[in-house]
């Protein structure tokens, strides 16, 4: 575990790290010393606005950047996924099919696609020192909405550091996407959820589209070049993406509870899910297509979570954060009093908890018919309060999306509302006891299947226009409802409602603020060039090498390669998930087979990253990050070397693919440029 | 829920119930009254003779029946499944090939199958009387041992009643058991996992085998004749078989403990080792292979305790339960105190169990590897000992198959150990929490994944000539061994003595003693043929009528036909485990498609009743018992005929497919008796 060093190690000032490669830096702090010391690399203030102005930020929570002259834009195609999918007609599965448009007339406009280019950061932080909360907030959207009109941008206040920092960040929109090439979705997810979050891996987890305005390819002032030579293992590379969310100031108090308390109870419940989803599935085709989306999620969520309660359970990561602890309880005078007040909040939460993810988490209640009830029953009772006292997902600013999900004309599957309710509710009696009142109360002297079963036949809550008439009465006229998930809804509301007023005012305002303190007394330590600010789906800088590791006794290489693609289908005779769509048989002659499929590096990512141009010491594309591998998945609490890789497809890979696999040697060219 | 009607409504004394068809009777203790009553059946002593000699037990723990005068044994496929399995070859895979003998020389002997056709009863109950538990347990091995020589057959003392009464069963065992005829396993296990203990069902489980005695087909005195028109719904029928065991007589308090607490914790359990296996035979063909025998029964198991939970969870149920208590207490003097004990000893359960399961029921160390660590320990100490003071599967009678695992060359998947090692131990560590001392002894300053790596890696006992070394040491000399599982077993040993010595003498004991002085007095005041023992896995006659059942609101048919067979497989696309053999497409122009195949009955069955005859009022064969339905799963603490069913293949649909799908019309024709 000797590599495994922590975040603020470098607290310990007199020198940076030996080896750690760690950190998600914003573009306008960068740990220009460290690269220098460790690497003899200095970026040069071109170099990094270069790179930020070709990155881009998908509002369906990935990241991508340009690659060509002529605005085309790379990403992951999970990332794009849910695009194909909307592209797709019964005559034309694009998704399971992949696309390529062979001329620009054929590349497909993307629905509900926006991308944002970074262009610019302001540190606005004097202008909100002292506001109290509500002064500040409005003093945020009076700058967003101030800076937005005079620059024509899309502004955004960015909370850095807990509150220690706000800076204001302006991007370029882009709302023309339009699909030029996916893969098949049997390639860019070979080996499905046996290979998620694995290594060694072989995906071609890539999608390009185009950004258009006025009808024409944009001509981006910055795009990324295309390596001709790719990576070599041990090069430093650098990761230019937005990971979403970190916690990596938790203390071992805070990470102890989520080992052993919140972790085990959502992996039970994953697993539950799981086994059920995979149950309804097995009934018919239909019945699996409409459970299919929702296992994918579960299963990955199992594997990401699974992967992070490992990590927590292994006494080296826990006594390396205590041994960072004690340098925090060192440098900083008040990070003992802030811990404790963790500490505290967390025993808070440990009351709570069970009853929260139940009620206000809605585990309990696991079926959209009751969340529309909830939805309804609550957006009756807010709208009749001033907007700022309402929870804050039915404030006027939410209100859109909101009604977008109310009245969705999305299908609701009656069988699998009730399997799932039924389920749910025996979850919520064997967690409660039979003799929780509240018990009682949901279940009205019923089983849990027969009470399911009462609900989902008497609502009429699957109907958008009944759901409309609802959403049109007064709280009190929807309490006279005779519907039976919208009296459910109404009854649990009470002790779901205390449960969430508890939960933010004994735990998660607490912990925020103490948090917040203590990310306050360490940037003002050591600077925001040795202390970088938890992920907040912004633009962030990583960098590493590409790196194999040590596995069961067993050394894992850097890179992947075609042959190893097909040895790994042949392996498992063909057998989805390992699956080869046809054209990868006839592609197989023509393959240089040794190409680079995928790397991994040791670059500190986290979810978000997904798409993330890799690039060298020239700025140039040697790889698109798609995944981290099992051990990388404690990365929400501390970035490891040790074992933790971030996942990449070679930029060889993808260009070999294009010219041989899909006849597609004009966008490989594009990339290439020339 | 007026037709659950609960065993002991009979205590009421003045009436049998009007409708429920409850009871597993012995065969010396037949509800003659009630049958006449609500059947106006009187089974006479030819007809019980004539079923009880023609039934048969089978010592992989199912049941059957002669059906020709050529020694023809009918059971079910799964019945027969791990025999046909061992007739297989990788040239000749009989499991999903089915076989066929189409001549007496054909026919292929079946290794390790044992049959045993009940000759005789007698009540023995006095012989034991007023005797301790060492003197009882001394006299039966006397009079079983001298009963068997006296006569030549296999002589059990039966403990019925919980102790209030002891039989002498006399048994005629075969050991000549060839294969006579197979489906594949896909018709016989149509739907797998999707369709268990579900209905409607389509399945073909059926096998037949044929007894030899010296070379030559039995011409057995008894066996049952084929009906010419099988059964119609409505109809009375009779299931002649083996139920394993029940636990009627389970109070409301120990009926909550195993609601609240102990199926809700097993059931996680099995859900985790679900996911963990399918994950691992993702993989690769080959762990698939490895996993599948597993994950078959975890599945199994995981399905049939999810039934009987939602079984416990229904208030009706505990209602009915709590006013069956209320009729005890008022009939039987001693049941409040009884019941008061029982409610003591699942107080002393609720503190031990999680540790129990953990440590003694190894669910913490899930690792066939430690399982030969522990009994290579536990043999060495227990050898020392006198054979009455040893742990029961240590004992002199045991040591025969506990040698026979301890020794077996069956191999060992080291990844599959360690894969299933890691996430017992971390199920370990989540469950007794990291600050518990045995967590740290266990774990050693590791993490569960590193941990069982290395045990895994550091053990011999794969090798079966290491573990014959180890056995022949003395308990001193293995102490000093230091393979690390052997050092792991020893270090966990004291612990989980001393839970099992806890759990046996607070738990078992008092709960066998209180249940023994219910059944004793419950006999006592009606009589055995109104109050039936819990099953024991001997013969009993269960009785009930055809009958389909109401289902969230849907009416169930009494029957299914081979139409339903082929619309189901095309419901599914013909997809795995809705596949259909290659031979039942081109068959399905000469079936008869509204054939029965299967249907339902409210007959009293449990596990062990696999393979039962169905026959009618004259004995003549309608059907062959395979499973229950989801509702049924409550077996074990209860009957009930509202919803729950015992499902049957039809006799019709036997020799239909025999004929039609199969090419066998002489097996058909041996069966009907021309």
């Amino acid at each position: 575990m000797k590599n495994l060093l922590l975040l603020a190690l470098s607290l310990l000032g007199a020198s940076v790290p030996a080896r750690a490669d760690e950190g998600m830096w914003p573009p306008n702090a960068l740990p220009t010393a460290t690269l220098q010391q460790r690497y003899k690399f200095a970026p040069s203030p071109a170099w990094r606005e270069h790179l930020m102005r070709s990155s881009v930020r998908f509002n369906v929570g990935g990241s991508g950047s340009f690659v060509s002259a002529d605005g085309l834009v790379m990403t992951n195609h999970h990332v794009a996924a849910d695009a194909i999918q909307k592209l797709s007609t019964p005559e034309r599965d694009l998704l399971n099919g992949g696309f390529t448009a062979r001329t620009r007339a054929e590349e497909l406009p993307c629905k509900d696609l926006e991308l944002n280019v970074l262009q610019s950061i302001d540190d606005v932080t004097a202008r909100f020192t002292g506001l109290d909360e509500g002064a500040r907030r409005a003093a945020v959207n009076e700058l967003e909405q101030s800076e937005s009109q005079r620059t024509g941008l899309r502004c955004d206040v960015v909370t850095l550091y807990k509150g220690g920092a706000y800076h204001l960040y302006r991007y370029k929109r882009y709302s023309d996407v339009r699909l030029v090439f996916a893969p098949e979705v049997g390639t860019a997810f070979f080996g499905g959820d046996a290979d998620n979050f694995e290594y060694p891996r072989h995906n071609l987890d890539v999608t390009f589209v185009r950004v258009y305005e006025g009808g024409e390819p944009v001509r981006p002032e910055h795009f990324l070049k295309w390596s001709a030579a790719g990576s070599k293992e041990g090069e430093l590379i650098f990761v230019s993406g937005h990971p979403g969310r970190t916690n990596r100031l938790n203390t071992t108090a805070h990470l102890e509870f989520l080992r052993d308390v919140q972790y085990p109870m959502l992996l039970d419940w994953l697993r539950r899910q799981e086994v059920l989803l995979q149950g309804y599935g097995q009934r018919s085709a239909e019945q699996a297509r409409q459970a299919q989306d929702e296992l994918f999620g579960i299963q990955n969520g199992r594997k990401a979570r699974g992967g992070g309660l490992q990590g927590l359970q292994d006494p080296a990561v826990m006594d390396a954060r205590a041994r960072l602890e004690e340098d925090y309880a060192e440098k900083l005078p008040t990070y003992t009093a802030d811990a404790a007040r963790v500490a505290a909040a967390v025993e808070q939460l440990d009351t709570v908890f069970l009853r929260y993810t139940l009620l206000e988490g809605a585990r309990g209640f696991n079926s959209h018919l009751f969340r529309l009830a909830r939805q309804l029953v609550r957006r009756a009772e807010e709208s009749e309060k001033p907007n700022a006292q309402r929870l804050r997902e039915y404030s006027d600013a939410s209100r859109a999306s909101l009604d977008q999900e109310l009245f969705s004309e999305a299908p609701v599957y009656p069988e699998l509302e009730r399997v799932q309710l039924a389920d749910s509710l025996a979850y919520l009696l064997e967690k409660l006891g039979a003799d929780d009142p509240l018990s009682h109360q949901v279940l009205a002297g019923q089983s849990p299947v027969a009470r399911a079963a009462e609900l989902v036949r008497g609502t009429r809550l699957a109907e958008v226009d009944y759901r409309r008439q609802l959403a049109a009465l007064s709280a009190t006229d929807l309490r006279a409802s005779t519907d039976p998930m919208i009296a459910l809804a109404w009854k649990v509301d009470p002790a779901a409602r205390e449960l969430r007023n508890s939960y933010e005012q004994k735990v998660a305002l607490p912990l925020e603020q103490a948090y917040g303190d203590i990310a306050r007394a360490a940037l003002a330590r050591v600077g925001a060039e040795q202390f970088y600010p938890d992920a907040t789906f912004t633009l962030r800088l990583a960098f590493g090498t590409v790196a194999g590791y040590r596995e069961n006794g067993a050394v894992l290489p850097a890179y992947t390669d075609f042959a190893g693609l097909y040895a790994k289908s042949e392996a498992h005779a063909d057998a989805t998930p390992f699956r080869l769509p046809a054209r990868w048989g006839e592609a197989r002659s023509r393959l240089k087979l040794n190409t680079p499929l995928d790397f991994v590096c040791t670059a500190d990512i986290i979810g978000g990253n997904s798409g993330s141009p890799v690039v060298n010491r020239q700025g140039e594309v040697v790889g698109l990050i798609f995944d981290g591998n099992l051990p990388s998945l404690l990365a929400d609490f501390l970035y490891s070397d040790r074992q933790a890789r971030a996942l990449a497809v070679d930029s060889r890979g993808i260009t070999e693919a294009l010219r041989s696999v899909y006849d597609n040697a004009a966008l490989a060219r594009e990339l290439e440029g020339h």
